[in-house]
């Protein structure tokens, strides 16, 4: 059975998730649905309508399960719960913050219309989220180490657009190796936020800017830059598209923990990422979850789940069988 | 509720559950249950009863769970489908090739007795299994890679001892740098067995023993050797025991994937284990399932399962609500 997927909100994610259906062999891409004119839309994918938001309720019975792309600022709080109660949906809501509140509300929807809804897959949250439990749970008694970067932060680089007289800017959040090595070493190192990253930036100007007032304005930014050691480059318009178009990102998740009758015994967990592409990363994410929530839906389960909740061999199209005689 | 645990066999993984158990608030260890004479071995838990195997089945009401602590070779084949007929049980099975025939056993007893069985949990089978399966369920179209050590293989250690002039040995599986580096890179290198690691070998000789033709058996063995690159190292007994007396293992899993319209954007994961104790962290891993196993047959489940089947959350003592605010 193949499994026919919508994609809610047509950007970087949404147009992941596109490719990332379109290589998975048991789904297929039903229809993108979008709050622009869907005449103005062009997608990829020759065989997928494209579909007012406004209509989205009338595809309950041709879609199977509805991935949902917006932002987690105004988007997601308001959609999730939205959409749980007509669609299976997954979302890839990241602020760590506000994660119970909203299981919370799209909990009551999604039982509401004995739907499944997966809340919260992606990296951080995801993938991370998911190597810090079973390390926690391997190693009770341990220290937990997370690293981001290198990589582009969409809110550092838009905070930085903000400040008088930077025309565009592109900020990278970089591990820094020394920390990182420390902990590999087992060492168990407290580390200060500014020793964990650095923050490095390319900043285009605005012609007749004051260069030294952007980089000062930077560097003592409150929540973003001040705690860290940041670094400005000034650099041209098609320096900034020519070399840092990309969106790569990545990080480290660590434990270090001990074992033994005297507590003798050390042991390293380490995941890490290396991602050329944030958004498609986290849309394949997306798109293995969206495969466990039609399968646990037709088991009859509903209501709000995420990645701690399902067993593995979900997210894969291949068989236990297949699976044990493989991968096991 | 205490979860009440029982170990069979009271080798290096045995002590390494007891220890584990002993950490876990959430768990007491009930009794260890032996082939050998109870009133001859010693164990560390004061509150816990030693008996002998034969006596198991009278502690069907006073365990929640039996860690199977036996080997792959002789013990498990047989221990596993015995005890999973009365019995929710762990084993750390890891004979790769004949997992689907000991699941199919076990899975049979399992159901007879209306118990969980979960097999072949560990590091490899067990979290390297779960990050080849998670990795390839996200980037489908990719290389695997998994290398090991450096470490100490008991397989390979006990070869070089069955060779004529050897007192005693211990042999370490070592990933080779450039391979990781190769595969680090993004490069999905074609790795032959030799090209991936080396066998680092410390060896014993009996007294009047001919130290060349040793070195000489040794490299030449097939299936262990003599595809690899290995340095036979003649040392003392005391050497051995003072430098090479632990049981350090560990290893890497490497997805490489690409993603995107073009194919254009590529992805690393990278999961590594640096483990002190190989057995303990082992330990570790059958104890996070076994509280796993109690839950699932709490709510009616019934048969046998792997690391695929279980999600995440059964392992943690804490409540998905806790998981949610301080992991997620």
């Amino acid at each position: 059975m193949t499994t026919r997927v919508g994609i809610l909100g047509y950007g970087n994610l949404g147009r992941g998730v596109e490719c990332a259906v379109n290589d998975a062999e048991d789904m297929e891409l039903a229809a993108v649905f979008t709050r622009r004119d869907p005449a103005s839309l062009k997608i990829l994918s020759k065989n997928a309508a494209v579909v007012s938001v406004n209509d989205a309720a009338s595809y309950q019975d041709k879609i199977d399960v509805m991935i949902l792309c917006g932002g987690s600022a105004t988007d997601l709080p308001k959609q999730t719960p939205e959409y749980a109660k007509l669609f299976n949906v997954v979302d890839s809501f990241d602020t760590h913050a506000k994660i119970p509140a909203h299981f919370s509300n799209v909990d009551a929807s999604a039982k509401t219309g004995n739907k499944v809804a997966l809340i919260s897959a992606g990296w951080d949250p995801g993938m991370f989220s998911l190597n810090r439990l079973y390390a926690n749970a391997i190693l009770p008694q341990g220290n937990d180490y997370t690293f981001w970067g290198k990589g582009v932060s969409q809110g550092h680089s838009d905070a930085i657009r903000r400040v008088k007289g930077v025309k565009d800017a592109r900020q990278y959040t970089c591990p820094i190796d020394s920390a990182l090595e420390a902990v590999r070493s087992g060492s168990n190192p407290e580390l200060s936020t500014r020793q964990k990253h650095t923050r490095l930036c390319y900043v285009v100007l605005e012609e007749g800017a004051d260069a030294a007032a952007v980089e000062n304005e930077i560097k003592t930014m409150p929540n973003y830059f001040s705690d860290y050691d940041t670094t400005v480059n000034f650099i041209s318009q098609e320096e900034l598209i020519r070399d840092h178009g990309g969106i790569p990102h990545g990080g480290f998740v660590f434990r270090t923990g001990i074992t033994g009758a005297n507590k003798e015994n050390r042991h390293i967990i380490e995941y890490s990422l290396k991602l050329d592409s944030n958004p498609e990363f986290t849309a394949n994410v997306l798109v293995a979850y969206a495969r466990a929530v039609v399968r646990l839906n037709k088991e009859g389960v509903s209501g709000c789940k995420t990645v701690f909740d399902i067993a593995p061999a979900y997210l894969s199209p291949l068989s236990g069988e297949v699976l044990r005689a493989t991968m096991l």
